[in-house]
């Protein structure tokens, strides 16, 4: 069956201004845009589309048999303030493509399959990444997600923003209101493995651990030209060296330690800030690992906040007041493993469509990102497909996976939904998965 | 002579929400208020007002000899973006005062006195402090003053804001179109030496040096999942390692170092700071010592970026991929030393007003903080006064003065300008200054 959706033949990065990068963040007018797009595209190819609750978009394709859920195929338009046109758009875009392929080819599958776009699963506007799969999930209660609040001034809340763009759906959001039998994510993979090893297909065995946190330091604000170092309770100094020491734990413990954002109060060049609030991303393949960081952290943070020494941190420096500081958890998300029956319909898709070479071609991995598909695991059977992205740069305009592999992606994505089917009607089961 | 500016009798800090604190950003609409009252208020006392082309406002009342530049009484009105009410406020207010107690008493000076506000000392809003004294002394061309923008969306020039709150005065900023005699600045001390060693008065020979730099990090934005520790290049990490070496430089060299402002890109939980942006504010009582800390700053932040070991900044880090780093000099003010006219003057009065316990009362000291007084003392005699505050405490709503030690200040303050008024006239000397 063939695939239409790469026309371009050069491998290598566009160089035009609007062909590289997008700026598309969650429940913007930009993102009003491409859900209207969406929508629009889904129905004239003869789907039913449902916006939930929280803006999630499903479009479904009628199967021969219309008495069971959908197989979905899901990711988010949404990106990065800075990002690419690959991460999450790939997967959404794959999506309409095998509907297309679908449509053209009158090609009648066993059960209903459908496309999913989940609303805010970067988490770069509303700062809870997958938010809209987890409240899907029962995993995040619908209140907290439609009272978060825009990290950009006005900040306005979730909900604020879905009437605002005319997203705020009547369907409930939940796993009962919008059941599926299975979900499966085509993505970039955002790492630079599947490259290096000259591999075309990463088949996605789980996804690594990780937990977001809200650090909130307290000093003193006074004026930087009048008080001697030691009469100081500088918040951004103290902040300088938690952020240095998360990142020595990270390399003790063969962890991930980020931050992306940080703000300070008042703001001014000779004020000693008396607030500075910065976010931590620690991820770990294992839970253990995570949960030891997260023991570290409290009691290393605390510990410097105070003015004690951890590490040489005080080395050279001149004694100071205290600094209080307070750990807010904001997401924590366990390590996953994939269902085995998706697992294997990828693998047998992949197979099918690289041929003798699958094995030299493909590999199984761990992401190292979270993705929609966190979410949907714990309710449905869930995988994910991994293509090669260049240099494994991500959340960035530099972002690029070449036609030729995004069109492989799709291919395999479209042959794992329809194995799926298939297996479904052979097998006549319903996965059994908590509350269901 | 009576001075009737302090009403309240207690000599704690205010209760009531709108007795602390000031938030007026230069320029803005709450500065537009102060201003307007200003003219009003000093027109009604008899003197003619002139606003320059930066809004600096002076006005000057007539005196018997008005063959000579008034001698003046300066300091600014706009404050920290969570400021208090005092810190400029009192300079400003406490000429009114003298206007008044002038008035109120027929008192006829020699040659004309005046009061001055200039515009956006703080540099809190607009990131370059004492900046319209800087114009008026010629030591800031006016062309960058009037296009320096507000760290605030949607980031407006000091020429827009003045033209938008009525206050681009059509009169040249200069010391040659409005000339002085003399600049003579009450202030509160901001730092703690007169209420610990129980001063009244400190008498101020000088300013101690300081240079503000602005530093860019550039490092790659990628995803905090999937870029291990050792692929990345961090901004914000080396960022981090920067502002904690630069408080380790200010302690070996018995400097200060402070970081006031930080901002990053792109801003997101899972995305790596591409790209940092924090303030320096260096000082020492010696140009020497700028310089030395001026040195080291260039060769240890270009070595932290590229990823060299500083002062053990490595130690239990990942090596990783080099980032860039650009040092940019905002402002650069050596150390003053006040003209010793000015400084007999303030002895003088303050010695007339604490009577025969004016030894003990009183302390000759260095200004830690910059002044709009810095830049007057390049053209013109001036020296300034200061009066304690309260735990040292300012650039915070906690900042407070007692209502007596105001009254005292602003009484020191006249006498001296009286003093100053009666040495002229002895004299008839013109000082010699560079441009004049």
């Amino acid at each position: 069956m063939a695939l239409g959706m790469c026309n371009r033949n050069a491998n290598k990065l566009p160089s035009a201004p609007t062909e590289t990068g997008m700026s598309r963040l969650a429940l913007s007018d930009a993102d009003k845009q491409a859900r209207d797009w969406f929508i629009q595209t889904t129905q004239a190819l003869g789907c039913h589309t449902t916006v939930d609750a929280m803006g999630n978009i499903f479009a479904v394709r009628a199967g021969m048999r219309n008495d069971g859920p959908p197989t979905y195929v899901g990711s988010h338009l949404d990106t990065q303030p800075s990002g690419g046109r690959y991460d999450g758009i790939l997967g959404v875009t794959a999506g309409v493509e095998m509907l297309k392929v679908l449509t053209d080819n009158w090609v009648e599958t066993e059960y209903p399959v459908g496309v999913v776009n989940w609303t805010n699963e970067e988490g770069a506007r509303f700062p809870m990444s997958m938010l809209s799969s987890g409240v899907w999930a029962s995993a995040i209660p619908l209140t907290t997600a439609h009272c978060l609040r825009s990290i950009h001034y006005p900040h306005p809340t979730v909900s604020e923003e879905l009437s605002r763009i005319g997203y705020l759906g009547s369907v409930p959001c939940s796993y009962e209101s919008m059941p599926m039998a299975a979900h499966f994510e085509l993505h970039i993979e955002q790492g630079p493995l599947l490259e290096s090893s000259a591999r075309k297909i990463g088949i996605v065995s789980g996804v690594q651990a990780y937990r977001w946190y809200t650090i909130e330091v307290k000093g003193k604000e006074t004026h930087t030209g009048t008080t001697d170092l030691k009469n100081r309770a500088d918040a951004l100094l103290s902040a300088a060296k938690m952020i240095l020491h998360s990142h020595r734990l990270a390399t003790t413990h063969s962890a991930l330690a980020s931050t992306g954002i940080l703000t300070l109060k008042p703001g001014s060049t000779n004020t000693i800030p008396g607030s500075v609030s910065f976010s931590l991303d620690i991820r770990a393949p294992a839970d253990t690992t995570v949960q030891t960081m997260d023991h570290h952290i409290r009691r290393d943070f605390a510990a410097i906040a105070a003015g004690e020494d951890i590490l040489c941190s005080n080395d050279y420096c001149t004694p100071s007041l205290p600094c209080s500081v307070s750990i807010r958890t904001d997401s924590d998300s366990p390590a996953v493993t994939f269902h085995p029956d998706c697992i294997k319909a990828v693998t047998e898709a992949a197979g099918s469509a690289l041929g003798p070479d699958a094995e030299k071609l493909t590999m199984e991995t761990v992401s190292g990102a979270g993705h929609d598909s966190v979410y949907t695991s714990k309710r449905v059977p869930t995988s994910m497909i991994f293509v090669p992205c260049r240099d494994g740069v991500s959340h960035n305009p530099r972002e690029f996976t070449s036609p030729e592999d995004c069109a492989l992606g799709a291919q395999v994505l479209l042959q794992s939904v329809l194995r799926f089917d298939k297996m479904r009607a052979d097998r006549r089961v319903t996965w059994n998965y908590p509350g269901k």
